[in-house]
């Protein structure tokens, strides 16, 4: 008898919505109660962010009861101390006590630790359950809870583990940013100024205009409701023709080469926006030595970053750190650069040339630049 | 400004292949070394059941080194204490330590212990890493390496956290099971039992023709490679339509309506085939009462059971027990009972309507089946 070869196929098809809100919490408001599906007698696990529940904690419980459903409300720290798999575990065992039926939300309600740490959970709770993300950090709402990815850290190693689990429903309420910390706002605008260089030039004019008011204001007003949509609108058309990231050539790691070793080395800590902006003036500077981008956008780039209140400079930055982190960035992308530069402001191409000579006079060239107008060094 | 609200849709295709072997580990054999993708001066991370490890590891080691190939084997214990968060941790880091490129398999070689961690830690890892299962058991071999799914326990929920994440390429060599105790052949039976009775009368006809030999022989020889051949190809067309269990009627599902209760209470601890086979005893019996099975094919499923060695019956077994173990599966199966039962031998059905009062005229109908030779109690 022939040895038996068998080859299985199939096909999943997934979907999941993103919805801008005003006024989440207000009783009124039935967004999030059906976003959780929420029904009268039933109960709820709701992860929310330390510092959020401090701030609107009682809102949040209050909006649940007064629809005579149980919140089962946990609390969880901000910051990277908190993406580890024990926290993994203990959503679950929440999750057990809680007492859910198979297919009921879990509710998410936190910064991109949060729905990171809890997505992972909500992928792996009985091989997958469904969440709300309610993202309440500026770079969770263009960026963290817009897409599928979920993580955690391994003894170092940034976003080691970590799955594809994109929530039901991610909900957008700019009210929350109300409360950030100002260097939170700016890092979120790292994410934005990305997608503007790389493919939308009427968004970069947006930031251009008026940028410090943006930060100021924390995106609330009718300006920055066209900044979050162009962006997060950009975010999801990159995403959903690449959702498992099976193309290694994405425009959305632009500013994301270099700077996950730059995050990793800087003291005093950088933040992931940070060290991305560093990522994106460097990128503007090699794009500029090879004529893609013009001097003039080059400065503006960096203009906008030094006034959204970014840093365009790091001292980790020489040129031997900046070449191995290049390496690195290679063995993540399947052995090529795959380096996406702005080829003038609003299109991308991608590189896979860059030499260690070149990296020197570019390095040379944005420590000069960071010490004139365009950016003085953070 | 209108309020955003976007929608993603993506597309998954999966597929995965499952390959019966001869020798797999012999030298000139090249199955493995082409499932795991070596080239000469290459890295494998290799996971390999410690008691697998003792009797073959040798030979496991030289099959990749006389490829030039550098093995970083880690043995990892069989039993249910190992499918833990901290062993999935334990691989990542292992695999972080093996310096692994991004698309380099991991090789898992052991019982659906083994498996089930090591994909779960191959999903997770760089958010999904391909992996190669070799199963060393019967119930490996024939059901947990050949799925999708994935998992560990959680204090005492059984697979509460988990993926669907098949190995890229499973190599089935029944060579493995010379060494395997009989206890875990008969395990494994059980679940072969259960593809003939709900969807394959010749496979029920084959075990029902020489089961003792069979297990005695541990399914080396043509009937054997008959009977794994008839299970998988019946098992895979099964999952293949239903492969992340959007479908929570599945007739894979006979037998696992109250084993999972009666499984976890057992004392002394019973095997998963094991509290398996008294689930399938019982819902034969209840399709009997219902005219579904006649009471003669009732007879031969409950006596092919007891001939492969497994037990009909456990002392766990009152009314009261086994009422709640229905309505724990039931919240598992989305709000029905949804129990297949065998509509003659080789067919089945799915009930909804299974009453308290009709379980218990089954219970003791078996209780009283299970004292005669249909099957002494174990
Ligand atoms: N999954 C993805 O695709 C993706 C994308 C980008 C970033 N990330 C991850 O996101 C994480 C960073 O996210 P983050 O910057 O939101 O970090 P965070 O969740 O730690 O939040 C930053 C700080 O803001 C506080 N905070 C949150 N909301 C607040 C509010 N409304 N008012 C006042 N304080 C508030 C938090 O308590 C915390 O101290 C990183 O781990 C990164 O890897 C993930
Ligand atoms: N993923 C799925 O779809 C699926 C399906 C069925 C079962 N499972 C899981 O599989 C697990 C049970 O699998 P198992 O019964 O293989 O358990 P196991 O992996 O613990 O193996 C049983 C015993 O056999 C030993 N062993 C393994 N191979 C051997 C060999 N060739 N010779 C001698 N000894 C050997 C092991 O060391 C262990 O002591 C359970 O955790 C169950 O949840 C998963």
């Amino acid at each position: 008898m022939k040895l038996g070869d068998w080859t299985v196929r199939a096909v999943r098809e997934v979907s999941y919505r993103v919805t801008e809100v005003v006024d989440l919490l207000a009783p009124g408001n039935d967004a999030l109660a059906e976003a959780a599906r929420c029904s009268p007698g039933s109960r709820r696990l709701v992860l929310v962010d330390e510092n959020v529940l401090s701030l609107r904690g009682e809102e949040i419980r209050a909006y649940f009861t007064d629809r005579r459903v149980v919140p089962v409300v946990v609390g969880v720290p901000g910051g990277e101390a908190t993406k580890t798999l024990r926290w993994v575990e203990k959503i679950g065992l929440a999750a057990d006590s809680a007492g859910l039926d198979r297919r009921d939300p879990i509710v998410a309600v936190g910064g991109g630790v949060l729905t990171d740490v809890a997505g992972l959970a909500a992928s792996l709770y009985r091989r997958g359950t469904p969440y709300v993300r309610v993202p309440t950090t500026l770079i969770g709402q263009v960026d963290a809870a817009v897409g599928a990815k979920t993580g955690i850290n391994l003894h170092g190693g940034k976003n080691r583990l970590g799955s594809y689990h994109p929530a039901d429903h991610t909900l957008l309420d700019r009210g929350f940013l109300a409360t950030l910390p100002q260097r939170h706002v700016a890092n979120g605008l790292a994410e934005i100024v990305k997608m503007a260089v790389i493919r939308d030039a009427v968004l970069f004019g947006l930031l251009d205009a008026e940028v410090e008011d943006l930060a100021r204001i924390r995106l609330s007003g009718e300006t920055g409701q066209r900044v979050m949509h162009r962006a997060i609108t950009g975010m999801l058309a990159e995403l959903e023709v690449n959702l498992w990231e099976h193309d290694l050539r994405r425009v959305v790691d632009f500013g994301h080469t270099i700077s996950p070793a730059v995050e990793m080395a800087a003291d005093p800590v950088l933040l992931h926006g940070e060290a991305v902006s560093i990522d994106m003036a460097l990128s503007c500077v090699l794009a500029a030595g090879r004529g893609l981008l013009g001097h003039a956008d080059t400065a503006r780039v960096l203009t906008l970053l030094r006034r959204a209140g970014l840093p365009v400079w790091n001292p980790v930055c020489d040129l031997g750190f900046l070449w191995s982190a290049v390496e690195d960035s290679v063995r993540h992308r399947g052995g090529r650069q795959s380096i996406p530069l702005p080829s003038g402001i609003g299109t991308c191409v991608f590189v896979d040339d860059v030499t260690e000579d070149e990296l020197r006079v570019c390095v040379s060239e944005l420590h000069r630049l960071a010490g004139t107008e365009a950016g003085i060094p953070a």
